[in-house]
């Protein structure tokens, strides 16, 4: 499935790893606030930001999987099955498709407290980019350097939860995976002392005892536990190369490797990518399953009044650097 | 500390993971069978094979962590403190010192059996390399493309294991690690079906429920577990890119964050570099923490039979690939 | 803190541990039905059950920890500290005090769906005992042979569950202690096939490994879990010996043994006692902490339609069988 | 499998959970000085001291589970199946056949040292006891008021391992349950502080979650760790009444409850007697899956000097106590 995370030192990143065991031709799309990117439901205005990210282009409109603005608000939306329940289109509302909702936040909110206020404006609809491309069902997390919160749209309505891990997976809904964290309060990054009982000599035989009990597998929940673990934990420079470099370390905790997560007719679920943008300077970072090296699209070196997409595909071919 | 583990599809394949809180200056060196490398305290005849490794260079000897020959045998030395116990120099042996015993068995035997008969003759000593480079705690794994083994000094003397899951860590010792994963024989990369009990309905709300109770910290047994699962359940092409590549994300599943592995005096454990040696083709691959796009030094782009090193500093900078 | 299930052979049987660091005087206590029981805020026609159960009887009035009336139904209250959420008397509703339900529940209701119902029309309020007797925070498990539900009052208002596994502890709330039994969808009473891999040989070296990763602490939630695999899984026989004797297994699985469970100033929470009321017959059985041996009160035995109550102090003293 | 448990409080205890599948007979045996056990291969003096202890009696001698003589020392033999190795018989040395030992150590060693002592010079046979009764795989826990330890006859030769935790189960050998410990450094009786991040405001939403991580399986492994952890951590009184409940808690915290471990053709393994001995007094005392009350003999009631049995079968049925 997937994991998103913030990260923060001197500027703010914001990125996610897409699990799947198929893949769409992802690639970076650059979408100016002058492209036409007309709502199914409803007539806007022009939008006012600039988006980076990463999407599937299917015919002329970019199906945004995560992505940044030009004010630094960033937003992605990750699978939420079976929990995810959209409204029908209501008449007298502003009625967004859950496919638009990426674009349209971003296109028009400078941060989260914007997009907050937007959201709970709006009526989230059920409705389908196409019949080839069914409703996906999902949950978002949107952020700024300042403010992190997930939605979710569920049988009780629309929710908003503060997100202070800035962490995001999947099932189950954000409520019971922040209240499972407590189940690990006793875990810790540091040598551990001897509490089991002090009538046994224990030894740290091993570097890292203190962190025994934090949970492996692939499984959502348990990719959340890792990821909070190792995101809050995490020690970096404030540099951008420092602040890169860590940020794909944090996300390569919670990676999928072809084989470890079987799906029915020999499937596998894998990492299809991992993203890190910078969204306070809109450089979009990502390494793909077959690319180790990181790869970067820079936001401002495009025409950001233009009226079309800029589309950057994935390179998802070992690019080794041969030192003999 | 540190995890190595074997790989085969066309080629076999040789690599691992050197977790520190510091970095010496590690190079890829290639050492050619004429390198003049002369053991502390015996004379032996010329080695047959040159040898392809990360190494520190303290001076002109090459101390290697990990490395492979010409012929495909393979070795890497794994801290194993407190356990490894080696021997005082014995008149009537053939004493190697522990900081000579990559090369000397790399330099001499064509595959695995070859390696543990000559073992078998010899004394592995406690000779330190110098006043400023102390005896190292270590253990051994040695493979070749049919077979892998696990070698321990310990306080009952020279242990040589089957190591059929191909897989090193560090403490404790390697029967111990082994019985270990017994215990989590009912995971399973597969999605599971309900055996806790058909009274009650329990679904598979995520995919990878069936590996629940992996272990995810980074102590040496909890590493051993998961990367053996990770490993014996990967699934890849068998294309020279596709292996190196996979062999990557296998390692990927072991590696350290900076700052979840804190050591006394705001010191940090992280994966220093990572390699992967295909053996059978004497090509060695690596990343480092600094740099995740993968370097390459080639065995057989220079003259074998030369008498000096070849040297390769490891490149720890981030070598992003800017789209636009 | 404490745990409940429900159990079915030939009869029903239904009980709970108390887990506390103090102990009140427990006392088994009948309950007749005409037993002048006031309300404090409502008047009500005469009960039509008598009750029996485990009580604190601070002056006059039974404060009923766990009881089951004529009919078979059957009721605890157990701690929910912080998530419980009582009302304030409303003029216009019956206002049924917290510590008031389970009398007025069961001296109403004949099963658990006339329960359903009567708790539908009912402002259970925050109304304390006395100023000695503050108010609990509490949540119910209700149960007849045939249904059981779970009851909490929360910030979101009354939620009634239906309780498939037939077991309740603590926090957290209910919905979330069903949704975490997913986790161990994977574990199993039986002996395990090797699904960890195919490559390596593992071994059942032990009976009982396909249940290796169910909680063994005391906290509310590995108890639930712990009970939940117990009972789901629990075999016996129908007869009243055979049910009552494993009953007590039962829940001797999330029993709390002084020392264990450390709070503040060297108290100690422990289980104060343990019951099992076959409430199709209405034999109340109990053990203490002090008191392996099994104690029973007998409903049947007294008057129920006496106007006073008929009290059995727990027997707290080991009452051993000397064979020579 | 089984779990045997040392405790000292004013006097020493020493007790046991049997955990099969089936049961023979059970009986509490006092087997006084004189009683002519004649050894299969060795002609001794004199036994020293009488015994008191669990036993199977095929037809006229005892075999014993565990047991205590006069002096206080005690022995229990354990499950350790394929493990357990022993000799064959070899003429020049002081045979002793396996299901001899404990009343051979027992009957003529008055502390755990000169059981040490005694069994250096013995060779422990492979000898069964009848066709019917073949030879059982098995380790013995040994243990006076002052020290404790466990022997084991392995491929490897006879290992005696000081026993600082005083428990015993099954497998693995006992220098890999005891290393095992280490894994659980973290665990604590204590409400546990925020360690995981300061970041995240995390909080103690139930008693008892400083131990999260114990584990809760009915294997031997799990099953020594939560004894080692209830055990060290254990609180109570001096007095005889509060030791012999205590222990009784201690052993429950690992007893199996029928159904939760399944074996081939709908057997069920259960913990078919546990037993206390008060070995500095010689009162045994015992409770039995079908008995829940807590039985004892005095070794001191009869004529220790007599040349018979003196036997009593386990009481295997609820004596339970009717109130009214």
């Amino acid at each position: 499935m997937c994991t998103a995370i913030t990260y923060k030192t001197k500027n703010f990143y914001f990125g996610r790893t897409l699990d799947l065991e198929y893949s769409y031709s992802e690639e970076v799309v650059i979408m100016p606030k002058n492209f036409p990117f007309s709502l199914r439901h409803t007539t806007t205005d022009k939008r006012r930001y600039a988006i980076i990210g990463t999407a599937f282009v299917p015919d002329t409109l970019p199906l945004y999987y995560d992505a940044a603005n030009e004010a630094g608000l960033s937003m992605a939306g990750l699978n939420f099955p079976e929990n995810a329940k959209y409204n029908k289109v209501i008449k007298s509302k502003i009625n967004i498709a859950q496919f638009e909702l990426i674009p349209f936040i971003l296109g028009n909110c400078s941060d989260t407290d914007e997009a907050v206020k937007l959201i709970s404006k709006i009526n989230i609809t059920d409705t389908s980019y196409s019949s080839e491309l069914p409703l996906a069902d999902l949950h978002w997390i949107i952020a700024d350097k300042n403010k992190c919160v997930t939605l979710e749209c569920v049988e009780d309505g629309v929710k908003i939860y503060d997100n202070a891990a800035g962490v995001l997976t999947n099932n189950p809904p954000f409520d019971i995976q922040t209240f499972n964290l407590n189940n690990y309060i006793n875990l810790s990054p540091e040598q551990p002392e001897n509490t089991f009982s002090s009538k046994l000599e224990l030894k740290n035989y091993t570097k890292g005892l203190g962190a025994v009990g934090l949970p492996g597998d692939l499984s959502s929940q348990s990719r959340f536990v890792r990821a909070v673990f190792t995101k809050l934990n995490s020690v970096s420079g404030k540099s951008e190369e420092q602040s890169v470099n860590q940020f794909f370390h944090i996300l390569g905790s919670v990676s999928q490797t072809r084989g470890c997560n079987r799906l029915d007719g020999n499937k596998y679920e894998i990492t299809v990518y991992t993203s890190c943008c910078n969204a306070s300077d809109g450089i979009y970072y990502y390494t793909t399953y077959g690319n180790h090296r990181i790869n970067s699209v820079d936001l401002r070196k495009v025409n950001l009044k233009s009226d079309g997409l800029y589309r950057y595909p994935h390179i998802d071919k070992e690019s080794i650097n041969k030192q003999n």
